[in-house]
């Protein structure tokens, strides 16, 4: 099949590598209609991540189940389904508490950005949609697979609730997200933190109130002047950098929480200062299962687009442009059809 | 007044000083009828925590009012009094989310172990009991100035409810109140982490289902064991070093909380660990006075006896002997009678 692989650090390439299999009766065989790439591919894509040259990339994706293996009785070929891009059996300990990227079968997405992906634990982890999305609710649905649940994570971990004042630190495809469910959940008040006009135009399109597109010091004077000099209910922390980590905890007022789903690099954590105010701190991988089916129905019925936050698509051969325009800021997110 | 002082590491004197006066109509003079010597105490004591020669100490104390502030309307002389070791107005934006140990007007006793303490903010932190507490009661409502309310926060903050098992990491007067939190809140199994035979006691009195002598690899080996090799729901770190974080954190299961309220001292948190199983972290100084008065109601209904926590009582006089005492940890708690 086509598929992108990623050989360096910016040497993205798509070439004929091997169709992937059904390697054990749990797993599926899914034909993608749509692919994208993530904001954390650009950090291998950047050399910040080890790489393993020739790999397949890509952990999003939605399309037709094309085989399954023999103990996968939820799902036969023909199939459309959304592919969380952490799988899981849904069934284990840790599924059962509603942490399924920690379960005990954990599988991931690796060919995303190619024709064909295996999904493991398959009956776990798929989700059917009502017959194939027409192409406008393509990229809504394309967005479930990992943006918007990931966003809303951020805020389920910060513990937004209705009424509260929340900031939400970066701008790419998961802070938006993160907007768009804060507003979900009845905030208030929502301060997008960003410098990019258009994407300050589809934080405000998710519900942003307020748009602080300062950094550093002045942003977080910024925040505390918005708030009166108390501080923010919940942050959001999208990016995963030090930096973003700070302005979270030092915008949330004392006994708030920080919701953190930007992936650590660098971040080191303030004891001192999460004690001192009892700001909670809360974040990781999302348990995409666990919000699918929720998230769905409000795609399907109209009451969110996540899929606004793509703002390009490129046919798959054009990978490597795709990610060249995201890491330059020209995208906000692409998505990729064979 | 006969005080409490401390002047170097390890010299602890009882010294006349100066009576503590009402400086802002918002103050209160309490005459102490019950102080006591805190696990805290023992920071500046060992010389880990910088000292005031001659300062006085101790920020436990229930008593009489002796005196209150031009604006003090809600207590006058003669009542009797349970004075949060952390004072607050109990109305500004802070305590108005239940975050009182942040409040706008943040007092604290400093001298508990002394004939006289000064209140900040009367009306605001006091709680009066109904009538003076007899003999019995009293150690379970001096409790409640600090370490039950704090164990209670640990509770709260690890997110315990009913049906969790937890594990309360520290078996000081703190912890062991995190154990009786925990047992009130409906925990199934309580693992309390003690190697001392009469601390093992009492968290045992207080709802311990199991108890784990071992400490480090050992222990996390036999915390894991114990719960399938899942981890606990909810983890309670009342030391507040680096390795009873680290085992607080590595013995909590996916998705799990861990409730902090040991003063942090060389904590190092392992922001990857937190990510990569979605354990959340929250914890601090306690809002005593949020918890107040629900607590002096299980208190005075007899549903929960703190006051077992103290296993020695000395006159203050012997405040020296009671830091001793607790410091070679041959007393869990020391209460002081002036």
């Amino acid at each position: 099949m086509r598929a992108t692989t990623i050989h360096a650090a910016r040497d993205i390439r798509v070439e004929e590598v091997a169709d992937p299999q059904i390697r054990k009766p749990t797993d599926a065989i899914v034909k993608v209609t749509a692919g994208c790439i993530c904001g954390s591919d650009l950090w291998p894509y950047r050399g910040e991540n080890p790489i393993k040259p020739g790999a397949t990339i890509g952990h999003e994706c939605i399309g037709v189940v094309e085989g399954v293996g023999g103990e996968v009785t939820a799902f036969r070929p023909g199939d459309f389904v959304i592919v969380p891009f952490c799988h899981c059996d849904n069934t284990c300990p840790h599924c059962a508490v509603g942490a399924q990227s920690a379960c005990q079968n954990l599988g991931m997405t690796v060919s995303g950005q190619a024709e064909y992906a295996r999904v493991t634990q398959a009956d776990g982890s798929l989700v059917a949609t009502d017959g194939v999305p027409d192409d406008a609710l393509l990229p809504s649905v394309l967005a479930l697979t990992d943006v918007m649940p990931t966003g809303w994570h951020a805020a389920v971990s910060a513990g937004v609730k209705a009424g509260d004042t929340v900031v939400v630190v970066g701008d790419g495809a998961v802070g938006l997200c993160g907007v768009l469910a804060a507003s979900v959940m009845g905030a208030e008040r929502i301060i997008a933190m960003s410098r990019h006009e258009p994407r300050q135009a589809v934080a405000r399109a998710f519900g942003a109130t307020h748009v602080i597109a300062a950094r550093g010091d002045e942003a977080r004077a910024e925040l505390l002047e918005l708030t009166d000099g108390i501080g923010v209910d919940a942050a959001l922390e999208c990016v995963g950098t030090d930096a973003a980590m700070t302005t979270a905890i030092e915008a949330t007022r004392p006994g708030g929480g920080v919701g953190f789903v930007g992936v650590p690099h660098g971040v080191k954590l303030p004891v001192g200062t999460l004690f001192a105010r009892n700001v909670g701190l809360r974040g990781g991988m999302a348990p995409v299962r666990r919000y699918l089916p929720e998230l769905l129905e409000l795609v399907t019925s109209g009451s969110i687009e996540p899929g606004l936050v793509f703002d390009s698509t490129l046919p798959l051969d054009e990978s490597p442009q795709g990610y060249e325009a995201m890491d330059e800021r020209r995208a906000i997110k692409v998505m990729l059809r064979p």
